[in-house]
């Protein structure tokens, strides 16, 4: 176990307690955590700073350190963060099914915490707190293994939340983080019995090495290699707006658009003016022959293009000859993330929905609507591209588990 | 993938066309499975006979070659398990969650089949048709994995289910077996994207080993070190009752009880009557001071004895002082599986539910209650004893994933 040695008690112990603990009780930590996120403002201020020069003496590239950024606001954004949490209902304790059997016996299937959960993350300093807040409204204890990038930042914010939250009564150890060094994540992949569940957030190194190293259950989060079709039936207009709006408006993410399909029917109308779209707004296209010939400076799109989350003002187009092509393509090369048809044709949005094997299918909207708080889950842990537990965006409810509760008045098996 | 290499595109390919299959063409080819198992009955005990044969000749245990045997009986067991599935509502294409937000787009939360599922298990044969069923109800392909003892007994079987299966309109390659080598369950293990879940039945051994070995996410079913508690407040002889029912009406299953609790303010009366009773029914007792002082010919309980699943007719028992005593020793030893309570006061009911961390928690009933059938699920593929995913009886819901479906009208994120 390693660096988990000394937590791995007291973390269960905290989860025990925290499994009894009462929504006022856990919604009153929230609020002390936010107040004190925002009072203590300049120490973390302070140590992001140094965190940050450290990033620069290292040549870290301009993207990751304007993650590893803070400002007052963003500081600020945090503590609204977790004041959105304590709006939220208590998944804690609803009843998901009840029934009496002919025996008398009375079943409820009640949702409960899952103990301890880790987090993987990477330079991100407001996962910290993100992470915290969603594990504790739902029950569980936490311990965090952030990057060694944001290591200042991560602890000056973890001693923050311990403080406030065991100030407002939150068992002890309910946060917890383990140094950000490569023993450290291996010793939480091997924390079988100690951790019940590890998350990670992050880029797809990460992920597939915690995906296949870890013996604790895993939800695999992230990777998005999202598509939009333009079915043969689309409204044009809409199909133009959704492609640029899922490839530009924010294309770092993982519910942004990595490939177009556009059914030859409607090619010759609809591409050179995608092109022109995605072109200026500064997106560099690789695409097939039928897409090259649709505009200038459209590159050649290899099957590794059409393979991979650019995460950038990049993007794959092809044409398919028909809705089943499309269907076939998305299923071969999309990642089960987000995938988006734009058509006004009901039979090809039911066939698409249907056959398309994602956690999120779009019939005429952006790929960009998968997202906790879009889909009016409130807050989200990550989002899911594995069938197993949850799918899609991982709220609160997806964060618990539940006990089968059976109630009987001397019942025995004949 | 050595073993799965020529299975695994036709699984796929079979499973993207199970999840579009209707409930009644999958209901059919179950009810053609059934008649098929009847008709070809013949077969399967010739192929029976010999496994039980090599068995003979390997000197195998008694109750391996008791839980190898086949007869008419069975067979007709394993044809109406098919037909009791056909009863059961169809999971595929519930919808779980379903709203209209205010910007118009309309999510629905739907249930999806999860694809393919692989099982690993030990020398029942009846297994090779529960799980096979089940699969295909919920609308997944299966790759099933036998004991080399039941070899030729399950290769009988699957080529019935095959064959009626695709005589009945089910996809090709919907049920398939791999050869039962050490290697098979390797590839099963390692076989990410092909397998979307991985169910492992059998003993302690096979679950730990696939547990911390497969990349493949599994589902973790069985072990069961499950306790009966008699609370200062109990009625007696309910409890006398359902601790001997707990402990001999089936021994040799999860659900059967491991070990007992006395609260100490009833451990004189009770106790007596306890190893009277449980003795009279055949049972080695292994106790602490005041157990072993109750009856003649109590052993000595170690601590390894209170972490055994004895899966026989022997159990470990020992006096708490106190309700949190009782939760403190069942969550330390205990396998997450089920405990029981047996008290007339509401307060340690409700707290004994609250703190105990297990799929399944009764007041007042047998732990052999923990089942499927029993708990009005018609039928179950294990016992979930981890949290995620799915907890206690997995049946056909638990056997599902889902997806979200989202409808717009060309909506764009601002």
């Amino acid at each position: 176990m390693g660096a988990l040695d000394a937590m791995a008690g007291p973390a269960r112990e905290a989860a025990r307690a925290l499994a009894v603990t009462s929504s006022e009780a856990k919604d009153a930590a929230l609020a002390a955590m936010a107040a004190a996120l925002e009072a203590e403002a300049q120490a973390v201020l302070e140590a992001n700073a140094a965190d940050v020069d450290a990033a620069h003496h290292e040549q870290a590239p301009a993207a990751v350190v304007d993650r590893l950024t803070l400002d007052l606001e963003r500081i600020e954004a945090m503590a609204e963060g977790l004041r959105t949490l304590m709006a939220l209902p208590d998944p804690v304790g609803e009843v998901l099914e009840e029934r009496t059997l002919p025996n008398g016996l009375h079943l409820r299937k009640v949702r409960v915490p899952l103990g301890v959960i880790g987090v993987i993350y990477e330079g991100r300093p407001n996962v910290t707190v993100d992470a915290a807040g969603l594990a504790l409204k739902a029950g569980s204890a936490v311990v965090l293994r952030g990057s060694r990038i944001a290591e200042r930042s991560n602890a000056a914010l973890v001693a923050i939340l311990d403080r406030s939250g065991t100030g407002a009564g939150l068992p002890q150890s309910a946060v917890q983080a383990v140094p950000p060094t490569r023993e450290s994540a291996r010793d939480m992949m091997a924390a079988r019995g100690i951790l019940d569940l590890l998350i990670p957030r992050g880029g797809n190194d990460l992920i597939q090495t915690v995906v296949t190293e870890s013996v604790v259950p895993v939800v695999e989060t992230g990777i998005g290699n999202c598509h939009v079709y333009v079915d043969a039936s689309a409204d044009l207009g809409k199909a133009l707006d959704i492609l640029v709006n899922a490839k530009v408006q924010r294309p770092g993410v993982c519910n942004a658009a990595e490939s177009f399909l556009v059914h030859a029917d409607v090619a010759e109308e609809f591409l050179p003016k995608a092109v022109a779209a995605l072109q200026e707004h500064g997106v560099e296209i690789l695409g097939d022959e039928r897409v090259r010939a649709a505009g200038r400076g459209v590159g050649v799109a290899t099957d590794q293009d059409h393979r991979t989350e650019f995460l950038d003002l990049r993007i794959s187009g092809r044409v398919v000859g028909s809705l089943d092509e499309a269907i076939d393509h998305v299923n071969a090369y999309g990642s089960g993330h987000t995938e988006a048809i734009v058509t006004e044709d009901p039979a090809a949005a039911d066939r698409f929905t249907a056959a398309v094997d994602a956690a999120a299918v779009m019939v005429n909207a952006s790929t960009r609507f998968t997202d906790g708080g879009e889909m009016g889950m409130g807050a989200e842990m990550g989002i899911s591209t594995q069938k197993l537990h949850a799918r899609g965006p991982m709220g609160l409810p997806e964060l618990t588990s539940y006990k089968w509760i059976v109630r009987g008045d001397g019942q025995i098996r004949a």
